[in-house]
């Protein structure tokens, strides 16, 4: 009998797919001027998303990166400590944003990352950035155009959340989870030192 | 006979074991205290080179993305025209960094990408990086302090380069490139639409 906790192994292949299939749901919501990844997890999805959310003959959607570290490896890559806060390290640049994007005042931002666990991530970047947006919005005296936030995550798991997120997200279909999944360990394929040998119980369990 | 350019079609799988391979060369030469992505192609390298530069035990090295956009898509996803310039999207939030890294003074700063086709990005990342760097040592009266940048790329493709880089970058063994490849067409996997038919061209062609 093994201790080991049930533990998802997820394919690269895997990722690509789940953005492909998630892709169209996002888009019928409104199609995103601008994608928002939490570095580090939220970059490969992000990237592969865009490929699918992008229809022929239309511009690439910007990606912009914001660092976001709730856990803090202490020590040993097997023990975790939970980081009592959400430590930014890297933000929006908004002088940029303003320059190239005329801002994200009234556009349909969607915020992407690997997995919604304790949701406290995603509950800090999005009250963050509609804080950040309406101090602009109010700035400049455009306080009447509506800027709507939406999420991405991979995964989401089934578990009591410890932030909570706007009851209209759901409602009005702007949480995109790929796949909702039990508490369990997911190992994602770029955290892999044997990629073939993780492709191999990734295959066996399906998610390939 | 088929007039359909040379074409290279590369695995997640493979990009991920370009990474791993290239990962000790890149900390033998300093560790990097920070990653700055160019995006979009940067994002998915950045982030498994992350994974295999960290030893056990470290913290993880922070990402940093840039947008920087050369091509321009017209109309037609097989039809790009290259631009006159190198265009930003998103850049450093100079302010950010400054508070949570103490800035980029003195660094060892690892600037990464998925190829080196003409150089002109890569070129244009570097210097100006270099040029902003600079520019707040001065300010701040630190320009004893000595911040190195590095490259890593994928893919370098021997041709003839629009723009260069400076001679000790190379000599100092401080640009990486996982593999140099003919002037061939690199079909990256998140580009495709059919990921299994993409990877079993791949797995044909020994980059998997």
């Amino acid at each position: 009998m093994s201790t080991e906790p049930e533990k998802l192994h997820i394919s690269y292949n895997h990722v690509h797919k789940l953005c492909q299939e998630a892709a169209e749901g996002i888009r019928a919501n409104g199609k995103p001027d601008v994608i928002v990844a939490i570095g580090g997890g939220g970059f490969i999805p992000a990237r592969i998303l865009r490929s699918f959310i992008k229809h022929k003959g239309e511009k690439n959607i910007p990606i912009q990166a914001i660092g976001l570290s709730l856990y803090e490896s202490y020590g040993d890559d097997d023990v975790e400590q939970i980081g009592k806060e959400v430590i930014r390290t890297q933000w929006l640049d908004m002088g940029a944003l303003a320059e190239h994007f005329d801002s994200l005042i009234g556009k349909n931002i969607l915020i992407v990352d690997e997995v919604d666990d304790s949701r406290t991530t995603l509950h800090y970047a999005l009250s963050e950035l509609e804080k950040d947006v309406r101090e602009v919005q109010e700035k400049l005296g455009r306080t009447s155009e509506k800027t709507t936030f939406s999420i991405f995550v991979l995964h989401n798991k089934n578990k009591p959340k410890r932030a909570s997120l706007p009851e209209a997200m759901f409602a009005e279909g702007r949480y995109h989870a790929a796949k909702t999944v039990p508490d369990a360990w997911i190992a994602y394929p770029w955290d892999q030192m044997d990629i073939d040998a993780h492709t191999q119980k990734a295959t066996e369990q399906g998610f390939i």
